[in-house]
């Protein structure tokens, strides 16, 4: 998995955009009508957005280990452009589109694996909670350096 | 799961709206942080619309054999608003939103069962698809009148 | 849910076994080939067995927290009779097949709701483990007693 | 994903036994207990089952479209040996056990991505079935032959 990943990168690499990570439609991922289910979309996100974190330096549990915080999700936007079939493999994108407050918005595409056909594009919102209390806090500055790389606007902040 | 769904309709009987199904949170639904993972509040939808399909006298199955046609989704909008914990009892509930053209949409909203806490709310945009073709279809008549019943301004049209 | 499920028991009770929960086929639990995927029985046993706990005074979360303990699987065994096909409603059947030391045996069959034809048989062992240390552990008493009326040889026991 | 598959062979290749996979845990793997679900592993299962019949020339679809016969399963035996948790890379690998009438037997490991820790192993019955009237078959020669190879014993044939 991690050799088809975009190259690890620390805050002062430059990084090309978006994240990218290649994985197949398995049996699981496809329904009765032969596509991949409208359901099995997420899957995709969450391998992309953690190999997002881990050429960041993080992973979801260093993140509550270290920050002691976790990163629920408040909103999920999705749209289906192109059915995707069994065992194609496909790329999934991901940029950070923007940290504010407690929150981190993420933006993420998932094309062919020959970048011919856009299968599906969405946003998703996290919020930065606190693992003890539970209440919402500011992302923290270590996160929020650590994708500063993986931001839309980080190509032009140069 | 029969017996806890609302009870069946024909187009002409009244409804009471919105349709409803209580489901448990079950053990594969629940992350390492202890609540509902953002990634299974699809599960509830999908079993909320199969039973209101079926109030309304149809199947995704008997929809492909007797209409010729497949429902993809085009758009899910997914909001959280709060965590769901292992076991609990929910209830799911569903309207159709609007039906217009090739498309279907559905709002759906995941409350405990004491009513007390609504969990999450969405809208899922659906399009009828001809499963020969795959071309896009109008909305058959004989369906837009079985689902009728359930939309949201149905109390209304009376 | 608990609607459909066998009524619950205090140890003291007879109880007719095997305890029994119905539960639909979902569409993701379908798939390319028309019928239920080997890897969805699982979610069936889950359900039921959720229901055998909850009827004998029990959740996963419970036995946590009042019992600090675990209960991880060490063995699944599935066989699978018949294809079972999309929307079907099954019953699914669970029986504690043993208890001792450590070790806790269920065993479960798969059934359509009808009861004419059986989809699959499993049998499961789980171990108790300590939640802190990881250690085994007994089964704790309190447990084995709450799970007595639903062993196998429960009925033969008077 | 193709990238950390071992390398394709054709029937007249020696391959370098077992076939091997990397593949990480995901968030949606990871239960409450905060290790891999035990019905998570099918997933692991699934994808080095696809990348072994791609090495081999096949995959689920071209086994259908070309050999008109399904491969549904009849017998999954599952042992856990140790957790594995959120994020690990771990090396699923998979023999072809034996080939024999209708019926070809899978057996497979979960190892850590250092090869330290067995987390699992498994035997798996599939049973070739014909597309159309989903009587048995025997395993077509042109499918044995392709899988060769891949058999347990390949490596004493010679």
């Amino acid at each position: 998995m991690s050799s088809s990943a975009s190259p690890a990168a620390s805050p002062h690499e430059a990084v090309s955009l978006p994240f990218r990570v290649r994985e197949r439609v398995r049996w699981e991922d496809v329904d009765l009508a032969g596509i991949m289910r409208y359901s099995a979309y997420t899957r995709f996100h969450d391998v992309v957005e953690a190999e997002l974190l881990r050429a960041a330096g993080w992973t979801a549990v260093t993140i509550v280990d270290r920050l002691g915080m976790w990163l629920p999700r408040r909103v999920l936007h999705l749209e289906y452009h192109a059915p995707a079939l069994f065992d194609a493999e496909l790329e999934a994108r991901l940029w950070i589109a923007s940290i504010g407050g407690p929150s981190l918005a993420l933006a993420g595409e998932l094309w062919s694996a020959d970048a011919v056909t856009r299968h599906a594009s969405w946003h998703l919102v996290l919020v930065c909670v606190d693992a003890t209390s539970g209440a919402k806090r500011p992302v923290p500055d270590e996160l929020a350096r650590a994708l500063a790389p993986f931001r839309m606007d980080a190509g032009t902040e140069t």
